[in-house]
């Protein structure tokens, strides 16, 4: 395959998710003046991963800023699931609460916390991750409408859709299957009428796979596995890795790179999110606006 | 695309079936003999559509067949949906019934039944068609289980297996994405680790798509559609397509033809599922293995 000389346009995730958080403030304005309620979002942290304590943080910065009430409790690695359901439950029936999550992935400490055992004690109104699997099935099904669509899947179709890159009759391909991206967002693109292939570990040859399809979405957690070779020329790519790799010269250590080889990939692709400042401002934002979106039902406000 | 001189094996749908079947009857027989109880199966069927009143006659018989009590309610088209879930209501409350359906499609006279609505009406545990979205949800999900994996989509496996296909790593494309067979069978094909492609209606170039499958399952009920420019060399074809076709010759004034042009489809697939005598049976020995696998788990039988 031959390189076109044209560089990918770069999807400004940061900026289409500020427009997104903007709105939203002015959304909780709006209700705060009118009936003199906000938003609130609960977080549930366990343990000290520093990927995930930075995703909390972002978590928490976002739904301070625009106005959301924010409770957070964080427990010890070595905590029961007792005691993170028994907090759940104080959450669920916590009226100024309208959304709650458990950063994922949880600590595997002799497997002692069950994680689908966990999710499923979250209200479903108040799933404003959309991990439960009725939702998922919702997410699938035609006719059926999902109370919560996930932050991620929502965030990496938000973004083709701002950036005007039609979705339906396209050839997508998603790689990856988790149940938190890969999945829920072939879904999506599916419902988006996208004509979807799911690749994981047992897919054979997906380079050849992945150099067909009009919209590349990459979920799999590895750096640099999509190099340019698996980019069909004018294809927009979705890079949803954020992979931790050493560098010395950053602040913390390390930095984070994504799935996708950008340098090589910008050569081909026609436009392309960036890691970081891609999909990963967009996840928060749609957690923002899941939210809110739980909080006017809870209101009935509109 | 040169046709290869070889002829594809046909997979003989009906001979699985029995074989299936007869498995189960014995298993009712032991039942029977050491606890006095038989599964029970309860059908609903509204107005009279010449298929679906087929289709639930074989449900009858397989299920009279095996030693299943039975149950059916026949409603006029012009029913109302309250009278159609009251009934669902008395079945899951019935102890002597495991699995519950009610045969689709439903009559749509000016909307007045709505299907999404009365199917969640049946109990999950119950629900042996397996059309719930928590069921859907579960399906898709990895790590989690459905109560009941939907017939059409488990006899399509099952024909796969027992004619000794391998699934996982293979290419495999599902044709039409409905809620009750396309969707769940790409999921299922999907937890057999195959990597799956969804077509359906706004696809672009299917014949494309579909040549590279080594599993070609179509459920697009549109006769003849699956051309042998369609077909990969060697692939796999499970034809889920029962069309009606009128033909003065035959009995009732008609006969059903698959999706799959099979005089082609023959000489270029490796092996190939024939309509009738394919998926059809394999259908309803689905639905007797579900109500069988309910009732043992209603009795705590094994």
């Amino acid at each position: 395959m031959t390189a076109n000389n044209w560089t990918a346009k770069i999807i400004d995730g940061k900026a289409i998710a500020e427009g997104i958080r903007s709105r939203i403030a002015s959304e909780v304005s709006r209700m705060k003046e009118l009936i003199g309620q906000v938003p609130g979002l609960a977080v549930i942290l366990v343990g000290q991963r520093r990927d995930s304590e930075t995703y909390v943080r972002n978590k928490t910065i976002a739904s301070e800023e625009v106005g959301f009430k924010f409770k957070m409790i964080v427990f010890p690695e070595n905590c029961t699931e007792c005691e993170v359901c028994n907090a759940l439950c104080r959450f669920n029936e916590d009226p100024s609460i309208h959304g709650i999550l458990v950063q994922l992935p949880l600590p595997q400490l002799e497997q002692h916390l069950d994680e689908a055992k966990i999710l499923n004690v979250i209200s479903l109104e108040k799933d404003v991750d959309g991990f439960h699997p009725l939702n998922i099935g919702n997410l699938a099904m035609q006719g059926m409408e999902p109370l919560f669509v996930p932050c991620t899947p929502k965030g990496c179709i938000e973004l083709l859709l701002q950036s005007g890159v039609e979705i339906m009759g396209k050839k997508a391909v998603v790689i990856g299957r988790s149940n938190i991206v890969g999945l829920p967002t072939s879904l999506l693109l599916q419902r988006h009428h996208a004509t979807v292939t799911v690749l994981h570990a047992f897919t054979k040859n997906p380079e050849k796979i992945a150099r067909e399809a009009d919209i590349l979405v990459s979920a799999a957690g590895v750096p640099n596995l999509v190099r340019g070779s698996w980019v069909k020329p004018g294809a927009v790519i979705v890079d949803v890795g954020t992979n931790p790799i050493e560098d010395r010269r950053s602040e913390h250590g390390y930095r984070l790179i994504g799935d996708v080889c950008f340098k090589e990939a910008t050569r081909i692709a026609s436009a392309i999110t960036p890691v970081p400042g891609g999909v990963g401002p967009m996840t928060v934002a749609m957690l923002l606006c899941n939210t809110l979106e739980s909080a006017k039902h809870a209101f009935n406000f509109t």
